[in-house]
C-alpha cells in the first residue's frame, strides 16, 4: 500500500489562462457507444452509435493506465488519454481520463483544451502547477476533462510547427522580435515533430 | 515508485444502469470563483461568484487528497469528494473530482448522480465494477464526473432511509414483499443513519 | 362537461429527491423527424431525421391518448408514453407526454428520469404525492418531461430485478441487511417480470 | 369516470410553423426555489433561490388547476400558466405546464414561445390543430413547454397592439395593403387590449 | 476609404419582441465540415461532416459579399444569408453572418428567428430601428446570428401567405377584423410569393 | 456608395487551428439587461439583470462603429468590442460584435477565444487569413462571435508577456530553444505591455 502513501498533496485546476471552458451538451439517451466511422464512411458530431442490443460491458472498460508512458523525449511527459477513441461508451457522455508521466524535471508544456474544463490530481511525486516535475522521481497525475473529445493545442508545435508553416512576418510581428528569432523557432519544430 | 507499479489496469464508468446522464451548461466568463452564499443570504443556480480583482491561485488548489478516508464505517469504503464546495474555483467550470477508499470487501453501495457522468480509474489495488473491492487489500480510486456539483442518491437510504419516511405501503407495493420485509429494511437505516 | 369538474386540484413535481435534472439540447433546424434506424443499421445521438421534403402534419400528431391504459398489474398503475418513439416529430424537441392510469390503490412505483425533470397535473381523482392513488376511483394524470427520451429507471427493478443479477454480497451490504432478505427480494422480481 | 371517457384522440404539437426550438440550460444544483426577486431589488438570469433549508413541499405544488379558465374574451380561450411564477421550485428545472379552456369556436390565436417547444394533450372536446375548437362544446387541453419560463409572442397583437406603435409605414410595406387596412387593424387592438 | 466614414453609428439588436433566445449546442470536435445531405439520403440533426482528412481551408471561407443583393422587390430589402449551407465549415460552430441592402425606404420586414439572437452593424446609411431605411441613399448591415442555421419566419408571409393556408375563420377571430380584411390580405400574398 | 464597391469578397472564419469551439447557455427569460456589479459588490456567472420594468431601448444599442481604431501600434492593428460591457442588453443572449482596423502590414496577432467561434467579414480592403493587411491601404473587418463574452487570450503576450512571469525553465522546455531566446522574447513584452 505504498502507492497511497505516495500520493501527492496537489490537485489543481491547469493553468487557468491557457484554458477553453466549455462543456459537451447533453445525451438523448442512456448511452450511444462509438462505432468506426471509417467503416461507413460516414462522419457526425460526434460520433455514430453501435445498436443498442449489441453493447457490451466492455465497451465502458479499457486496461493498461498501470503502465507508465514512456518520458525519454524532449519534454520528458507523456499523456496516456482515455477520452471517445479508447472507451467507446465514453461517446454523448461528456467526459475524458487521462494518465500524465513525468520524468524529473519533465513538463507537459503549455497548451489549451478547446473544448473543456480540466481539474489533475496529482498521484505520485510533487509538480510545480501541475505541469512541471522539479523533484528527483517520476510524477504521475491523473486528470479529468469535461468532454469526450476535449482536443488539445500544444502551443509552441501550433505557432511555431504548424504544417503548412504560419507566414514568418505574421510570427515576427506577433512576436515582436527579429525574424532571425522566429526562424530559429521554427526550425526547432520542424526537424523533430 | 512502488505505487505505480501498484496501479491497477482498470478504468471504468460507473455502473451505467444508474447513471443519470447531463453536463453543466457551459461558464459565461472566464472564472466565477464561488464565495459563500451564507454570508449574502442570497442564493442563485450554482454560486455567486467572487470580486475577480481578488482571485488568487489558491482558488483553483486544496490539498490532503493523499490521505485515505476512513472506511471503517458499515459498506467499508470512503468517498472524499472535491467539487465546488472544496475548491471555489469550480464554480461554473462543469467538473469534480473524487477520491475513493475502499477497505477489503468494502463497497461504493448503488447510486446514482443526478447531473452528471461519472469516469473512474483504480489507482491502487482492484475493484469488480468499479465498486466492490474483493481484494485483500485497500483499494483507492479516482473518480471525476461532469458537473461542478454532481449530487448523488444512494439508493437503500433514499429509499428506506429517507426523513421523513416514505409511507411503507407505497414500498411494499413497489419492492412485491410482506410489509415485515418494508418495516424491517427501514429499520436498519432508522438507527445507523 | 362532468370531467373537467372531476380535474383534482394538484400539480406537483414528481418527488423530488428520485429526480434527475437535465435538459436536452437545443435543436439544430425547426425539426428533425425521426426515422427508423433499424432501416439503415445506423444509429446517432437522438435519432436519424426524415428528409424534410417528406415531412407531413401526421409526424407531429398521435391519437389514443383517451383509452385508459391497463392498470390490472401488480402496482396498480399503467404509464403510456408519448415520447419521440410514438411521435416521431419530437426528434430533438426536447420533450415528452405521458398518461398514467391509476386503479384504487394503485401506484407508480419510486424511479429516476435519468435525462429530464418532470411535472405531473392530475386529471381525475385525488393522488398522494403524484404517485399513489388511495381513492376509490381510478384517477388519471398527465405528466410532461423535458426530454424527447427521458428515459425511465425504476428502482426496486433496478436494483432486485436487474439481468444479470447485482451480485447478491452486494446488495446484502448496500440494504444492510441479511442476504436471505435480499434472495427473497431478488426472488420477487426474478418469477414476475 | 366519464371524464376520462371524453379525452380526445389528440395529441398534437403547437403550429409547427410558429415555434421556436429551444431548451433551457440544465441546472447546477437538486433545486433552486425562486424567491421574490422585489423583495431584494436584484434580478439574475432566470429566480433568485430560496435557502435551500427553507425549501418545503409546497414549493413544488400548486392547486386550482381543475377551475376553468375564463373564455368569455374575443377570441374564446383562456390560457391558465403554471410556470415558475406559480410553482417556485420550477425555477431551473426547465419545464412549464399550462391549462387551455376553449368556449365553442374559441381559439388560442397564433403565436409562438421564444423559448420552448410545447406538446399538447386534449383532455376533453376536440380541436383543430391545437388551437381551434369547432365543437359544440367546451373543450379543455393541457400544453407543457420545454422552459421553466417559455414567453408568449402572440402574433397579432405584437404585430399591431404594441405600445408604442409600430410605424405604420413599415407595416403597411410588411403587410403588402393599403394604409387604411393596417389603421383599421392597429384600431381593434388599440380600443380593447 | 470613403467607405469607412460613411459607417454608420448604429448598432442594435434586432426588434426584441420578435427575437427567439436561443443559442446552438456546443461541437463534440474541432469541425465537422457540412456535407451535402442529398447525396447519402440520410440526415441528422444539424449536417453529416466531411471526412476529417478531406478538410481544406475553402471549407471555411466564401467571396461575393461585396455584391449589393437585388433590392428591387416589394419590401426594398435584400438577405445574403452566409450559414452553414454556404460555408459548410459552419456546421456545429454556432453562428451565422448576412448581408441586408435597402433601398431608399426599404425594410426587413417583421420577422422572427427561431434559433438564434441577432447582433445587427450599419455599415452604409441609417437605419430605422435596425429594419427601416428612411434615408435617400442606399444602406448597408452585417447582422450576425448564434445559430449555424437560425430560421426565419417573416410574420406577414408565415400568417397570411402560407401553404396550406391558414383557415380564415382562425385568422378573423386572432385579427379581431372582418373577414374581407383577412381575405384582402391573404390575396396580397397568394398573388405574388 | 462607394463603400458597398470597396467591401472585400472575404468571410472567412478565424484560423481555426486556434479556436475554441463553445457557446452560451441559453437565456431563462425575454432579456436581462446587464447592471454594474461593481455597485452591489456581488457578482453571479455573467451579470445581474436590471429591473425589466426599468429596461429602456438604448439598452439594445450603442453607436461609435464608424470611428476607425487608433492603428499606429506596433502590431498595426486595433480591435473596438461590442460585447455585454458595451451593449448591457447583450447579457444572456450570446452574441458580441467587433470592429477591426488594420493599417497597411498590420495583423492581428494569433490569439483564442476560449468560449466562442467566430466569424469574419472584410468590410474595406484585403486580409490574409482574415488577420494580416497585406494592401497598401487600411482595411475593416467586423466579425461576430457565439458568447456575450468571449475572451481572448494572445498566444504571445499569455506565454511571454504574463504577469508574474512563466517560468522561463518551463518555456525553454516547452519552446525546445536556448533560455537566451526566451529571456530575449519575454524582454519585448516587459518593456512594451
Amino acid at each position: 500500500m505504498q502507492g497511497v502513501h505516495l500520493l501527492s498533496t496537489i490537485v489543481v485546476l491547469a493553468l487557468a489562462s491557457f484554458i477553453a471552458s466549455a462543456t459537451d451538451p447533453g445525451p438523448l439517451q442512456d448511452f450511444c457507444v462509438a462505432v468506426n466511422d471509417t467503416k461507413t464512411g460516414l462522419f457526425v458530431n460526434g460520433k455514430f452509435c453501435k445498436n443498442p442490443d449489441d453493447v457490451v460491458a466492455e465497451d465502458f472498460f479499457t486496461s493498461g493506465l498501470n503502465m507508465p508512458g514512456d518520458t525519454s523525449g524532449r519534454v520528458g511527459s507523456n499523456v496516456t488519454t482515455v477520452n471517445v477513441d479508447r472507451i467507446a461508451g465514453l461517446n454523448t457522455l461528456g467526459i475524458t481520463l487521462v494518465r500524465i508521466d513525468f520524468a524529473p524535471y519533465g513538463e507537459n508544456p503549455p497548451h489549451t483544451h478547446p473544448r473543456a474544463t480540466e481539474i489533475l490530481v496529482v498521484a505520485e511525486g510533487t509538480l510545480e502547477v501541475g505541469f512541471f516535475n522539479r523533484g528527483h522521481e517520476n510524477a504521475v497525475a491523473f486528470a479529468a476533462l469535461s468532454s469526450q473529445n476535449p482536443g488539445v493545442i500544444t502551443i509552441a508545435n501550433a505557432v511555431f510547427g504548424s504544417d503548412p508553416r504560419i507566414n514568418s512576418d505574421v510570427l515576427t510581428k506577433a512576436f515582436q522580435v527579429d525574424k532571425n528569432v522566429i526562424d530559429y523557432l521554427q526550425k526547432q519544430f520542424w526537424e523533430t515533430n
